[in-house]
């Protein structure tokens, strides 16, 4: 009998997708879902990025170098320099997404059976990529009743053995939406230098920090040797499917051994390299318009989200996700419901279970995570099918409010 | 101090790409170097496929289906038929190249620390795929007397242990040209299904067969659940930049354990795949001109190079590299000296020394691999080069010559 690995089966399906097939049959039945429920933008792509493309005048699509067309990467240090990132083009390799970024940089500095501690919740495939490089996530737990501020420091000291090597953030959140202050970041400097590991930087959503100062790891001064940086222009310019990011770290025995990964792959996707050099072109200015449309979302859904009874959503700093409690019994049981047997006006919305965003089982279950990627009027209609449904569902629990008037706009 | 991992310091660099810093300098001292070292191939990508990308009407460049575009999958099932494959759409999953569809294969058919077994000389990646996925590779030896036929099922016999789980095959090979009998792909058959193996089978070169039949591992009845197919739009189309291709099996569990390593890298490249679409719609007749034209070369580089006294090469039946015995010391040392050292008329050329396509240590060192991926006018400059160089080479040694006239065109 041939057999798949046991990573194959350790591997966990995405928490996201699993719910799709019940969207499918509410739109067979004619019912419009709402889906608040992944990390999607709504946001046009730039056009000026997809007319590069369309312009090239490309005779053979060749491989390009395995770091990335040293000309992107040129115009990579410009960008960063404009969010204070100084870096050189021999310290960014261009990876085909955020995802192959991580990957190489769990490949890279982590061992089989080594340990990564995660605030959790945290963005699901940290534990797919976690697998594929048999690393173990250990994670540490963030509360709502603080917006998901960073554990204490204590805490990560709790959970420190001789096999922890690295730290994992993503900042600003996804799911949670939290941004972290420079105090926390120090915070996570002062650990790191102490015990000596790596601090995996996840800064997918960079350009979305609503509410005071962005700190990137790439920021923090005296730990060149500790950081990496995984980056995207997925949510940056609404290029999702470009599958385009970079793999960025001062430590250079990190970045030639993560070469070497690049080289087996030969190289990250040409056609997307063009739309990525043509982005750092975008005119400053392009950033204010999305960002004042995601905050002015935000807004909105925090606000109608709290106005329900039972409901609690901390008000987050950045990203364009929101976590909510949710007076009910088991979010996995919520969302399946709100597909398979809710609709008004023939209306329903689709929200992600928190409960695949915590490493700790049982955790989760009277929260979602909502993806603020619809516009004003969608997002609106959206919350009128949520606050009806929770009128309805026979799992209402009534919870004790943990409503802090602070944390909530 | 921070180390790096095992597998980072394991990890092998390209040995393609290691002469690299040579062929620069002798750039820029004004010589011009013909690249016959990697299989780049010069031919036009056909402009229909990049026009559809241009194209195409693009608001929002999303994320696709992790197994990508249903559309896409749809029509390469159209594309295998026409090569003799059937297939569904649901046993395809669109992968970043070939690339991600062997490291697929390895992290979710084998475990860490189980054997797979490789005729060598191999595709120099699959190393490194292999060191990322845990996996030790069990070389067997083809040799250059009968044109690296596949070895005798006996030489797979002595290797095989309990751990052995997977055969590799690339059929047409990449690097030595050689296409896989009918009865050869029966033995790998046989043996697979007696020691329950899965056979991956790297079928990058299929459109460029072009002595004898082309035989697919998915051709091969009774064994749907031990193929693996890793396929890639590269050489097919000259698209090698797209970094597209397909993982593809008739085995649901593999399938199913694959689609979790798809779902956390998210989706595949979204540009490419339009390409991907397009290509198949291209007529049958597309590859007439590509093909001749490597006939074309091939013919006349397996005659040069068996023309030049003391070299040896056999026919390669597709693909489109070929490996000569050279009269030399150490081919690494003499690829390194021919962009050092040596010019004619300011020219040079460029080879890949055999010792990295080989995993036992010491094999290969009179062998290089020569790509044909230039014109009939620059691959004839390419030889002349070669056959002076070989003339006052310092490290020249007379081989015994292993000609076999029946191996020679």
């Amino acid at each position: 009998m041939l057999e798949i690995s046991e990573r194959g089966k350790q591997m966990p399906p995405s928490p996201i997708r699993k719910l799709v097939p019940y969207a499918e049959t509410a739109k067979k039945k004619g019912i419009k879902v709402y889906h608040l429920n992944i990390g999607q933008p709504d946001i046009e792509t730039p056009p000026a990025i997809l007319d590069a493309v369309r312009d090239a005048d490309i005779r053979v699509l060749e491989y390009s170098h395995s770091a990335g067309n040293e000309s992107y990467r040129k115009k990579l240090v410009q960008y960063y320099k404009t969010v204070g990132i100084d870096i050189t083009k021999d310290q960014i390799l261009i990876t085909t997404g955020g995802s192959e970024a991580i990957l190489f940089g769990f490949l890279t500095c982590l061992n089989p059976r080594d340990e990564v501690i995660i605030p959790e919740p945290f963005y699901a495939n940290y534990n797919g990529f976690a697998v594929a490089a048999g690393v173990k996530v250990v994670p540490i737990t963030s509360n709502i009743e603080n917006g998901f501020a960073l554990p204490p420091i204590s805490d990560f000291e709790t959970v420190i053995t001789a096999n922890t090597k690295a730290i994992v953030v993503c900042n600003p959140n996804n799911p949670t939406g939290y941004l972290y202050s420079r105090q926390e970041m120090e915070a996570l400097k002062t650990i790191c230098l102490k015990h000596n590991l790596y601090l995996f930087s996840d800064e997918a959503y960079r350009e979305f920090a609503y509410s005071g100062e962005y700190v990137s790891a790439l920021h923090l001064t005296g730990m060149d040797d500790n950081v990496v940086l995984m980056d995207t222009v997925s949510k940056r310019y609404s290029a999702c499917g470009a599958r385009l990011g970079a793999f960025v770290t001062r430590n250079k025995a990190v970045y030639d051994a993560a070469m070497k990964f690049a080289q087996a792959r030969l190289s990250p996707p040409g056609l997307a390299q063009i739309m990525g050099e043509a982005a750092v072109d975008l005119p400053a200015s392009y950033f204010d318009a999305p960002k004042a449309e995601y905050i002015a979302r935000r807004n909105l859904l925090v606000k109608r989200l709290n106005n329900m009874p039972g409901v609690f959503c901390p008000n987050p700093g950045g990203a364009f996700y929101a976590m909510a409690q949710l007076p009910i019994d088991d979010s996995d049981k919520f969302c399946q419901w709100l597909l398979e047997e809710f609709s008004v006006n023939n209306r329903t919305v689709m929200l992600a279970p928190a409960t695949g965003f915590y490493g700790t089982p049982g955790l989760g279950k009277k929260e979602v995570r909502l993806a603020y990627v619809l516009n004003l009027k969608d997002l609106d209609d959206a919350m009128d099918c949520l606050e009806k449904a929770l009128q309805v569902y026979p799992g209402r629990t009534e919870v004790k409010s943990v409503k802090n008037e602070e944390a909530i706009l």
